[in-house]
């Protein structure tokens, strides 16, 4: 959630020249991204109005080599009508551009606010533009492998050792079996697509119970629709910290899903199994940070408990937890 | 850089139903501000026309009690005319309120961008934009100390130590002495006002070489009008790293000031020992910082050395650092 890299006022005027949005106006470094620098751009516009964008500048997590990937998605979904935030293509058509040494992005302003605590009317909408995207996506000619799969994450918590989650809460001495044990349960064979795999309420605009936008998808990749439906609903069904499933949330994201693409019954019967993957995930990858980052330091670091609680619900209660009221 | 808090979209929209400003369509954590948390909010407005705003949360480092001078402060200016926003009250008439448990203010939003390699003409815009915020300011009620004043900074030095400001830098083991030294020929007596006392280029908005905006009052205090003018020429006219003076900057700078409001000879010969006291300021805080901050943290900590070398500057050329060409 920061700036990484600092660009000069020039170098954004020349930057935004390269593009047909008129002049630059205004230049807001943005909180948002956890591994690119973000700006919020207002321009001069091109029919006496003014318009706004977001310049995405991408450091060293993301690979070039994926751009055509991320930003052609985009794309696609954008000209099918799904609320996500088109790419701008310099004048010679270029999706990004170099800038400081990096590449960068032109990307649409979408409007919209990201809930904090979420209504059944908004889960509901979100299930449908995740349906929207998952159909749109289907004929996407570009690929990406899940680089966050079930063998990575297990990988991960191994690396991070039984001790040391330990530390963080002795409950976590177990994760490492609980995550072998996942991954002799997991379906095949599902039907796939282009999955967006971190929809957070944090990547979602919406504007009352509309969504405007869906935001950030650095993770996407080639999956299992199910699976996306899953980590969505464990992102937007569970109060914070996770302890407490609100079966209204979940009904209304199922509903909402549903609405726009009916789930296979081998879907509905894997999504216990794909929530624990979904939550073993996000478990991994906080644990890591929270090892690796030091605890006197003003970083927000994510509880990977909030992701034990979620994966012992599921356990617990498997189907139940995406049953209708 | 950062956003301290989190505020949920409904906190945001609770919030913004409280001012006449429409509602809410769009919230973006923004990386300004160093103790405040910052967004860039967007409303339906009141006139059919999207409207702008900045909306800042005050964390621990800003006493509430100070907040009508900060907010009052902007207000005496912006209607004096000066490029500086002004606060947004609510219906109740109040310049801030209260949001999980801190100040918050709402903030009009200028356009413009900062420049990251000043022109002389921006100077000479800034300059002029300096001398009219002090001429407006003369007449403002309240009064705020100085807490950064050179005996703050001796002691801000003296508690890092010689051995500590000698491993960031063996230059610096002498700084605790020149810090003494320069007490000694501190002018007295000089006329004052309201400063800004911070007024880098970070801090400036600009669209070409018009001065759109002068932000972040925070460091705003009662003091010599003429260290304010030293405090601005430290921070335009060299290069980044401290180590050249650019004379078309500092003569832009200075012509600029007085094409507002002319020096008097006492501002003027004082201007080297000024500039000196300016540099063992930012020298002191950011060595502070310096030695405060974990060097594995992916922080960006500014050098001190860039105002040593400032300050080895000022005192080798005095006062032909702000001599004419």
């Amino acid at each position: 959630m920061a700036v990484y890299t600092h660009l000069g006022a020039e170098q954004l005027e020349g930057l935004i020249a390269a593009y047909d949005v008129g002049a630059l106006v205004s230049a807001k470094g943005i909180a948002e991204g956890v591994s690119n620098s973000n700006w919020l751009i207002e321009t001069t516009g091109t029919r006496d109005e003014r318009q706004r964008f977001i310049l995405t500048l991408y450091e060293k997590r993301i690979d070039t080599n994926e751009l055509p990937f991320f930003l052609g998605l985009l794309d696609h979904l954008a000209q099918r009508g799904c609320a996500v935030p088109a790419t701008v293509h310099d004048r010679d058509g270029a999706a990004w551009r170099e800038i400081a040494g990096k590449s960068a992005a032109l990307i649409e302003f979408l409007p919209g606010v990201s809930p904090g605590k979420p209504t059944p009317a908004q889960a509901r909408a979100v299930g449908a533009a995740l349906a929207q995207i998952h159909l749109a996506a289907r004929d996407f000619p570009l690929a990406r492998c899940d680089d966050l799969d079930l063998a990575a994450c297990t990988a991960m918590l191994a690396s991070c050792g039984k001790e040391r989650l330990a530390e963080i809460d002795p409950a976590l001495a177990q994760t490492i079996e609980v995550a072998h044990a996942a991954a002799k349960h997991q379906p095949e064979g599902l039907p796939e697509s282009i999955i967006h795999s971190d929809l957070f309420p944090d990547n979602v605009l919406m504007l009352g119970d509309r969504v405007t936008g869906l935001i950030d998808f650095y993770f996407a990749c080639n999956g299992a629709m199910a699976y996306d439906l899953a980590v969505t609903h464990a992102a937007w069904c569970f109060d914070r910290n996770g302890a407490v499933l609100h079966g209204r949330l979940s009904n209304a994201l199922l509903a909402g899903y549903e609405s726009v693409r009916a789930l296979q019954d081998d879907e509905r019967a894997a999504l216990p199994a794909l929530a624990e993957r979904a939550c073993l995930r996000f478990l991994a990858s906080r644990a890591e940070d929270w090892l690796e980052t030091p605890s006197d330091v003003q970083v927000m670091r994510k509880d990977p408990m909030d992701f034990w609680r979620r994966l012992t619900v599921y356990r617990e209660i498997g189907i139940d937890a995406f049953a209708k009221a």
